[in-house]
């Protein structure tokens, strides 16, 4: 199945507009061209709703957020609905400011994202403005736990990544481990798995469960070998490099390996 | 004489005011220092003109635009026009909103471009806005007709990318082959190759035509050079390195290699 | 002593707000992730002093200023001030315009930076603007006088790169000699070095000026380094990306390699 993911990733070559941002939106291009996607970067409203219009699916990244940019994420959002277009949602930073924290939700509860792409802060920082929720420290509560309740809040499929990865759309529940220590040295490897997960679902809006799983482990096999390939002077830049390059060498057979953990 | 073009950017290392996108500034930026040139990135109306003022060239890349860009673009190619300075136009996706399309009208009507480096379908967005034009789709009209009949309309020369590459100013035109296949799959090759023709015609603004060619040589050029330097494991993000690598160890006797095709 | 600069660097992991520019924050981020320490980057005025409050260092990049971000800076400043964190002002290019200019001015008046890292260009446009002072062709005066009278009159550490670099407080004066004459050809070097500054003064407080000297050693130690790694194809692109490697690499008892001149 996972390998048909990633076949269909290739053959519909996907058209993705992502609402970016400037730390990380070339390397997250590259990974889209890479994977066999094509990217269209915009983020002013007064063209917002045309460019998602004309796409397959809809990344939201909401680093470096301004207030321009947020309105262009919710008029993107609100036509990709109306469309019934796959929206990526990365909350990057959520807990470090009202003003994300206030975005993150107005774009949970007006574009209903398909998936959220986040780490175990950023989930712990959402669920603690979701209706359901009393607050994040509950003893005892762990990061599946949370994701999960994030996923049954949101109806989105959650994809926490961490030392290992949670994927859940509230009832299923996957962890997936692998990928390298060391890519936590390269700037937007989040991101760039949101820009990924963006083609995997745009090109099966069918699945994004297993669609957002199949991108999880594209992107930590592809750290791995990136790592593999690593020699003595490299560091984080020729790793950021490396991944890119794998995901750009990747054959659909790699996809046979995938493996994980089904928790639920 | 394609030498000497080459030659004059590295002698008098122009100034290039950019007004850029976040996407692919940064490949921007070193494929102008990899040239000979400098660039400088600016984009606000606040100090659009006085930048433009102390610049040798300036390129317009309409990629991500905001309001606020689009105005910069405008005062600072009138100032590019009121000094006589070269002015590189790249109207990016300008077929995908509104927004753009008409953006990229104004610029043209009011700045006038020496050049406008586009891909085929931006060439046709852009003739269904001119006046002597009817509609883009005329029955066996090929793209060196269009990018002729652009040239034509707007007085620019015009450089269409694509397999193959067509360089006119409306009464003559130039075809070249070469390149290769992968550098569609590094995002902003397009825009890398505005910067560097925005080098090579502010070195060289009694020749914009043939600075134009040369420069669209030197980037296929070097992404041959590049393919041909790749190894197993590399990918589009080495290839982005390669080809701006190979722009800074290009030699000016390398211009002696040129070939292109006269079409008219 | 810069050894345990550091050492403390990498046991702090400090975590540094940058008010970057699109043209080179993905370098800038990644060679912070290389150094050891975290960067934010935030440039709404919506959440600026929210993200500098989380933060133990804040740098201000002048680099493709606009009001907002100018706004976000002075917010950012005074937030960073009432918390005495260090503040690494980077004033790019503000000799090119009035709104540069009259920007940094404001900067350095209500922000009061810890450590001013330019080239010899931007420090003499700002000392035309400071007060003691009455143009800056005074004849015969070096590049290590006018930093030392910025730092008098701003009261803060001058760091100035050039073939030799200058790092002074006013009354001690230090001369740094090495890195690579290639750096000057990767976009955004000088950004980097504002934004390793930055983390080395974030987690050594007590000693700015020794902090600031030892980042701007360690950026020309690494620039030979990864002079010495290029290979024949090798350019200014993968030149950066063994910058940032070199600093990934960094072992700290390299820092006991470090020379440099005591001028004063």
């Amino acid at each position: 199945m996972y390998r048909g993911i990633l076949e269909t990733v290739r053959a519909q070559r996907p058209l993705v507009h992502c609402i970016s941002n400037h730390v990380t939106s070339n390397d997250c291009a590259n990974i889209l061209l890479a994977a066999g996607a094509s990217p269209i970067m915009a983020e002013a409203p007064e063209e917002a709703a045309e460019i998602t219009a004309m796409c397959n699916g809809l990344v939201i990244n909401m680093g470096v957020p301004n207030p321009a940019k947020i309105e262009a994420m919710l008029i993107s959002g609100a036509e990709a609905k109306k469309r019934s277009l796959p929206v990526v949602f990365d909350p990057v930073g959520v807990g470090s400011s009202r003003f994300r924290y206030e975005s993150a939700m107005k774009i949970i509860e007006n574009v209903r994202p398909s998936v959220i792409r986040a780490n175990a802060g950023e989930v712990a920082a959402l669920l603690n403005g979701c209706a359901t929720r009393k607050g994040v420290d509950n003893d005892g509560e762990t990061v599946p736990d949370r994701c999960m309740q994030l996923a049954k809040d949101t109806g989105a499929v959650v994809l926490c990544t961490g030392s290992t990865d949670v994927v859940t759309d509230g009832v299923n529940c996957f962890l997936l481990n692998g990928g390298s220590e060391l890519m936590r040295l390269v700037t937007g490897a989040g991101c760039q798995l949101s820009a990924l997960t963006g083609a995997f679902v745009a090109a099966n809006c069918g699945d994004i469960l297993h669609a957002a799983l199949a991108a999880a482990w594209v992107m930590n096999h592809c750290g791995e070998k990136a790592f593999l390939r690593m020699e003595t002077f490299d560091g984080n830049a020729s790793l950021r490099n490396y991944i890119i390059d794998a995901v750009c060498n990747l054959r659909t057979e790699e996809m046979e390996e995938m493996e994980y953990e089904v928790l639920l």
